[in-house]
């Protein structure tokens, strides 16, 4: 008997953008739609928005919210069943809100909520760069490190809470990270930390750069991955600098996780990750290297695979059950033992 | 059906002894026997004491040889099947060994070899302090710092050569650790590196200390954790600064390793951990906290619980088959956030 298809919904929600999908069974991508996430309101905003760019997708797709058999969700923040507590970046989101109830009630399909960084790695070890593999680290370097973990071809979760390797030490009496403790590789790695370190510098202690001559062109409020990404192409001094400090403090923080785990691959997603690209990758795996207890044998590294929409691609996931197409190997973006090229 | 009972014999060889035991279908020790580990000639010469070790169980145990089911044997070095490679420690064993063909061949029965550490984390899991849970990163605190690895129940091994703790960076551009890489927390943690840094403070910088002086007056060639135990309880100051860091370096990689997996319990032993006990379990559990993503739960945290003979308790598991008895919950040492006492 052939089961008909059924097509699901993934929402990404992020701190600056909701990403919203529609797939089908083999996890193509119907339709897709994009908002900005409210910057002031609450939790209550936030879920009426991610309704609104779901119901964009599926117009885009052409089909009806009704005949969705499932929306999953990737969320910042604790996930507690369908609730999410504490995501910080998320205007008035201190306490607990019970999204995937209010989702469900909205869109009258079945709701599951997820980690947003461990449905990303979920995306790329069933869909994208880590298919070949059954164990992987996904690592998201963006505004913080994130980190998701595939062991034995499982999400390790922990008590709920495994992943952050944003917040792993790599300099003990080091800087002080914006979660408030000291030495985190987020502290030197996170896109929020290197403004803050670029600010200061600048405008402090006179540095010159061109990073904020750039933010204020591109009508950004922020320095963004393609706001460094320029910067590094003009050869701007301070940016390669912090660039460098934050690929540092990343080949460090992997490699001590890599020691630990001994995972087959590392995948490097995030904004800036996925912006600054192959040749940023292929830094952080030399950084790694000199790390590396078992340095003959690193892991693989990628680049992920899914772009932009594997976020919500990975949400849909939490609905779709679990055919996953089977794996092809594909060549790693470089190993740390990789020539410099 | 009754099956009748088995008996295994389990070898833990260190670097500077061998531990051999027999137990029985409970784990219950029937004999046991120490052997000095030989420190010259080569590996056939280790495997010999060995032998010898386990025939001294077997005799104090009553058993013949020809009576175990089999025998497991936990060993540092790479493991690749039953040979093992890279056992530094060990004289003139930097190339590959094949140790279980060697034993099998001498005592006419099974035996399986496994890495010390993994071994004496399965001990701890199946038998000790880790019983009532299903995740725990165990620590074992000597000459190095070696980590084993429970995830979702099983040990974890990663491409064979997980739990490297040792090695996990806690400074950036830190010491030069005793494997050559900069910045590992054995490094500050590391026996043989307090052993190094005491030395050079005291004979270079004329530092006062009883460390080398409490040595000679007990016959020893290296500060053991004896020695360091002793220093400390007549409030030796280089030897309390010394063990300071060394527990600050700890609980900052133990917590980074927390952040990332989100484990249930973490168990402390190896020869300094067990030696020194409690009062510095707790002392490492509060160097933890301030490096916790969520601090609000740290993780139970135990002293080992099977004390010298976990070693060969656990390498006789790994010939023992899967009857584990079950597991009543037990007190913790302390968490980060008991109040100092």
């Amino acid at each position: 008997m052939i089961s008909p298809m059924s097509i699901h919904g993934g929402i990404d929600l992020g701190g600056t953008k909701i990403q919203a999908a529609i797939v089908d069974d083999d996890h193509d991508v119907l339709g897709s739609a994009r908002r900005a996430t409210p910057t002031s309101g609450g939790p209550a905003d936030v879920a009426a928005e991610m309704e609104a760019a779901l119901r964009d997708a599926a117009a885009s797709a052409g089909v009806e919210i009704a005949a969705l058999a499932g929306v999953g969700v990737g969320s910042p923040g604790t996930i507690e069943g369908s609730s999410v507590r504490s995501a910080r970046n998320l205007p008035g989101w201190e306490g607990s809100f019970p999204l995937g109830e209010t989702l469900q009630a909205a869109l009258g399909c079945e709701v599951r909520v997820g980690n947003d960084v461990q449905v990303a790695t979920a995306a790329e070890f069933a869909l994208g760069a880590g298919r070949p593999y059954r164990s992987l680290l996904g690592v998201f370097w963006g505004t913080g490190v994130g980190g998701g973990l595939i062991i034995d071809g499982q999400v390790w979760r922990g008590r709920g809470g495994a992943g952050e390797i944003g917040h792993v030490v790599v300099k003990l009496d080091g800087a002080r990270c914006t979660c408030g403790r000291i030495g985190c590789m987020e502290a030197y790695a996170g896109r929020a930390a290197m403004e803050a370190r670029a600010r200061k510098l600048h405008e402090e202690k006179g540095r010159k750069t061109d990073l904020f001559k750039l933010m204020r062109e591109h009508r950004r409020t922020r320095l963004t991955s393609g706001i460094w990404a320029r910067a590094l192409e003009r050869d701007d001094e301070l940016a390669a600098e912090l660039i460098d400090r934050a690929v540092g403090a990343l080949g460090t923080g992997i490699a001590s996780v890599v020691n630990v785990l001994d995972i087959e691959c590392v995948i490097i997603g995030g904004g800036l990750g996925v912006r600054l690209g192959e040749p940023y990758a292929r830094r952080i795996a030399r950084a790694m290297q000199p790390h590396l207890f078992i340095d003959s044998r690193p892991p693989q590294l990628h680049l992920a695979a899914l772009g932009d929409l594997g976020g919500a691609i990975g949400a849909a996931l939490l609905v779709a059950g679990e055919s996953v197409p089977a794996a092809p190997a594909q060549p790693a973006v470089g190993s740390a033992t990789d020539p410099p090229r």
